[in-house]
């Protein structure tokens, strides 16, 4: 049972040790104002089985986004739709990039698909080249995986390469998951969004979470949107009927309507993400600052993870992601005071 | 996406109907106290990842049954642990009785399993007969599920034919799942439970739930103990690491240390039930009535859900459970109140 991501708080916690945690990446702004009220008044969901269609969550969804409500499925967390993609789909193969996140490939790995990994170089910033479609080309997966901002490294893939690789994967018969849960954190959604696609390419899918921007992980609400009827119902039926809590329906409605929370997260987090820049800029490490709310960086000080720990903060070593290696770190970018004793604790190891 | 449970109230709310609601088996006792307000103050729990491992909560777990918290492993509602186990496993060949809870027989099936039915017959009040040892050495599955007390018809399973299952079972390297989610309402755990025979039957995995008892079906909280650590480390990899949110960790632990109100629902449930029997006693239908908080019972009246359902209130139809088929219908134990409504509208449309 061995655990390989961000955010383990608990095997410290379960020293005594309270932690500061950049390992996650969850907006600094806390729980949703509006959300906070339905967790408090959220009795009546608990009581009784949640809607396995979701169907007022849907609505909201599509409301929010202009789409329709029928192009969406809901699930307990991003992970679980990547979960239920894999055992719905069944891919034989799947391609994703290396570094990505890791669970695309656990879960085509659990469904028993094949996974090859196409190397993002670190001499050209880990883009999304033109190569991939060559990639595609030659391997025919029956599905990929594309990461938009990638994580960890926070970077933008452009959209007319997105086109282009949605195109190729229409013509070969392979599924593409666009996985753009970062995508609401740069601002940047109508330009690099795949959102107003859906109707021309019936092999996409998105996957998009209430976890990150909403700060609401220990809820699990994540979505996916498709204009493919096959994909949604294979996705629903391929595990519970009731896997998406009545608290995260409830929670999930009342974070899209927190405009004014959405508009500060929007406002806050681009200037939070510089200023961390600046206090990182004069250290001997390699940034990649990305448009997410997280930084990339490598540092050839040894286990720097560990010595940062001593002092009470956790960071993502980026060691495990394949693509990567030792020496890559991740950080969220969280208050401004939080923050400042990140630098300041990097500052003190490595000046 | 076709679902086939009960508790489906969103389908008429869509409608603008409210319903009454005994198609779902759930505690009429309402939310604990202390998960009422373990869930209002629930805001901590919200805006960090889950502990993927939820070691607070299996401790609260072992300490309850006073078994090691290394046999529990948490999941996303009973529900999530039959896929988990059934996608973990991957049983080739399972045996399931008919009747029975149906997510047995999805679960298998999803993950490309071949399902026995051994059918329960009506003329022996649908006991689980001796003839299961013979089904279970001709067909030698390499899973069997039980439900004990059986969801829909509320029979226990005495101990010593269970005890002989687990050995037969153990013998043929067969994996026995035993889901004891309905027991707690028997108030005859230390009398049926194979909780205590956990060690002597490494194939062993007992399936409980927070739902029904505690009254916490939209939070979403189940967990399964076994002393075999291959199947806890497979059914902990079968899926994403965060499937148990932190709000259903929290609750979970309030709702163990709420005494007063498992007191009180091992006191009302057993006399509740008793008031329902009584009153449905004068009418023409075949009643089961036995031990947990459902009532299974055969009417020749057409369509009577559907003509119970006109005056607001919702009665699971059994007429999709194999082994069963039209005229079978099963109701909830509720508060006194609603048991009254449900009688009256039963002796209006068949008295």
């Amino acid at each position: 049972m061995i655990y390989e991501h961000g955010g383990d708080i608990y095997s410290h916690l379960e020293k005594g040790v309270k932690m500061l945690d950049f390992s996650a990446n969850i907006n600094p702004l806390g729980l949703p104002p509006q959300v906070s009220a339905a967790l408090a008044s959220a009795q009546a969901a608990a009581t009784v089985y949640p809607d396995p269609y979701c169907r007022a969550l849907c609505r909201s969804i599509g409301e929010f986004y202009g789409v329709s409500p029928e192009k969406v499925v809901c699930g307990n967390g991003a992970a679980d739709l990547i979960d239920r993609i894999a055992y719905g789909l069944k891919p034989k193969t799947a391609l994703v990039t290396a570094p990505t996140f890791s669970e695309y490939e656990k879960s085509v790995t659990r469904a028993e698909g094949m996974v090859y990994r196409h190397i993002l170089k670190e001499n050209q910033g880990f883009e999304i080249g033109e190569d991939i479609l060559e990639a595609i080309r030659e391997k025919k997966p029956q599905m990929v995986f594309l990461c938009n901002p990638n994580n960890p490294t926070g970077l933008l893939t452009e959209k007319p390469r997105l086109l282009e690789i949605a195109r190729l994967c229409q013509d070969l018969g392979t599924t593409l998951v666009v996985d753009e849960c970062f995508l609401d954190f740069t601002g940047k959604e109508s330009r690099y969004s795949l959102m107003d696609s859906l109707e021309d390419f019936p092999n996409l899918i998105i996957l998009k979470a209430f976890t990150k921007f909403f700060a609401m992980p220990g809820i699990r609400l994540g979505y996916l949107l498709t204009a493919n009827p096959h994909f949604r119902e294979a996705v629903w039926a391929a595990g519970q009927p009731w896997s998406v809590s009545g608290i995260a329906q409830t929670c999930g409605i009342a974070a899209l309507k927190d405009s004014a929370y959405i508009q500060k997260t929007l406002e806050e987090i681009p200037r939070l993400r510089q200023e961390l820049v600046k206090a990182l800029t004069p250290l001997p490490i390699t940034l990649y600052p990305g448009t997410a709310n997280f930084l990339l960086f490598r540092s050839d000080y040894p286990a720097l993870d560990k010595k940062i720990q001593e002092k009470g903060i956790l960071i993502r070593n980026c060691g495990n992601y394949p693509g990567l290696g030792e020496g890559f770190y991740r950080v969220a970018v969280k208050s401004q005071e939080d923050n400042q004793k990140l630098s300041e604790a990097l500052i003190q190891v490595l000046l």
